[in-house]
């Protein structure tokens, strides 16, 4: 047992008392995976500040694999992101008040990076558990893209692989807006510790389809 | 303790492999709440056969609230149905292969029952309970909206209580259809045996709107 | 050439400048449909001075056909609505500032009223003309279906026929409500148009689903 | 009057038996907008045939500005498209029975390319003028987004701008996609105008947020 993976959730934000992404990445940390060990991290949910805290933490842990998960309210799935684009643009204020719009988060950066989990596969893993997944194709323009693009830029070139799962409201989230779909935290522990399991095992992805016509 | 509640669930349909309506209300059968004791009955999905058992439990067991539950694959919230209609319009095939079309559930009957249920106070008390919830001003047209409806003409004129609530698919079920909402067994169930403890203590329904402009 | 067909619209509500409702119904009045007149009012969006205006029109012009269209913000289609129910719930203020909650708009009057449109004939019509439409389970518990309601009321018994027919907004306003779908008034005017003389001509409905699951 | 701007539609996919990408750029061939000649040209709904296709033109025409507009069924507005991902991932076979998944669009590409187009300025003018439009975040993985790459790629260090404009089905698609929203050709047409104009007016884009949380 030395390999060890980083997950990191958010503090909360946009008005809500909780994020879901932060109580269930807390669940995992500590816990042992297909041979490594899980340390969970809370990130703030700011741009520039989140993405030193990550930097921090990829230095200090060394991880094998750095998975970083964020609320996506509204969505029913859990989202295996399949690409970080190097744009801020906010729609609302983050918790220090920015509202950067229509600025790269990497001067000079690539426009994108994709993941490196083996989206594919887990989707299909999760689905074959009967934990509702699925591939997205944009992971927005906020916090959580920063977040993403940042990880990947600071994997890139390295031997550690990346990615970024959305998840929905928690329900007690979701009471409160009325419409809304959302996922107890059991489900979501479950999901992310089959996530990681899947790329902690998986050595190639699956050639399956997780596309969109537009 | 003489006070009976009749809790119904469907069989599955449409090519499921379990209906959650089932699933939650059999986890009740025989609990206690507010004085009362749970029985849960199991319909099939069939028109007709559906509303015959279910009137054949109702003479059986004389419950004091009597409430029916139904899958609604793509809802995200417990829905308090408000009415019932007096049409069979199938989009699809019942498990019997009847499929009606606009034909009236009880001939020479009116042409729609409110619930009797105290909706707007179980969804507030579900709100506050963290359990995603709503009024519908629809409990469509298959056979749900039939037992609703029989039910409603089955209580007509007397003391007893009784209504209808749609439920989400389990996670397991979405799964299987991307992008639709779920909710897990323990919430619905929690959901549901809250919503019964309101309608047992609830002696009149609060004024708070659950209409929609369309 | 004495036959009268009573269309209304609504004045604008909800901070919208027009109606399209009303935009669709003046387009028409004057018009002359499979030998009968249309006669084009605009009815205020408030309860009981909306149903106050259109029983005044109703025994004005004593109309063959009497068909009220209202503003559906939200939907993609034309929508035949099926059922009227006899209840108020206003999820937000009328023009005159009310918001009735569960009040019964005729007392003692039955539950519901089913249109007397040919709704699937129209629905078939519309679809083969190339005009998206759809029977629709519920017109809300708004002054739109109070109107229908009312409508349905005050035909009841009589050999008038009547409906309602929800319309999607205009793109001008969608243009101001991001990721809301809109229908242009030519086609609401051709939708409205074919719809009425479908109603007109049809001496009974056709036997085809419009029905929902749930 | 010598600057010349590309155009292009699909032929139809999907099973469809129009494509309103191309019905509206047709529409606009030859027509003279802000000192620029329009030219209107279709391309195969086809991995490789169609990016083939749109590099002849390229090199033939020399246009100052490269608009490329695909149908995105389901879709209610204009969507700006953002960003280009190198990746085909489909989800059905395309016109010639190819269904690549998670291949490169050019190997050894970057990840994405952003649009050149004043997508925030379109927005807004788009808005103003009273015609439904979005920025988007995706253009999906299937021949749309694969044109739009291999469109920027081609581009790529030049003078000339390019981009991609996703347009919602015409009325007569969505009559048979019950549910769907739809715009005119009319809407659809004064919209792609107007956003050409745009592109050749506006030297630098706006600050204005389009971007989301998710």
């Amino acid at each position: 047992m030395n390999k060890i993976v980083l997950l990191t959730g958010f503090e909360p934000f946009g008005g809500e008392s909780l994020n879901p992404s932060w109580e269930a990445a807390r669940r995992l940390d500590g816990v042992e995976l297909a041979g490594a060990r899980v340390h969970a991290r809370q990130l703030p949910c700011e741009f520039g500040a989140a993405l030193a805290a990550l930097r921090w933490e990829l230095d200090a842990l060394r991880p094998t694999l750095a998975v970083a998960v964020g609320q996506a309210g509204g969505r029913a799935e859990l989202s295996l992101e399949r690409v970080a684009i190097n744009i801020d643009d906010a729609r609302i204020p983050d918790n220090a008040g920015r509202q950067p719009i229509d600025r790269p988060i990497v001067a000079g950066g690539p426009a994108a990076y994709f993941s490196t989990l083996p989206i594919k596969a887990q989707t299909a893993a999760l689905r074959r558990a009967g934990i509702p997944a699925a591939v997205s194709q944009s992971a927005g323009t906020f916090v959580c893209n920063h977040v993403f693009y940042g990880l990947m830029h600071a994997l890139a070139g390295g031997p550690a692989r990346g990615g970024f799962i959305h998840i929905p409201y928690l329900p007690e989230q979701a009471a409160a807006h009325p419409g809304a779909p959302s996922m107890s935290l059991d489900t979501i522990s479950a999901g992310l510790t089959l996530a990681l399991e899947t790329a902690l095992t998986a050595t190639t992805d699956i050639a399956e389809t997780g596309g969109t016509t537009h």
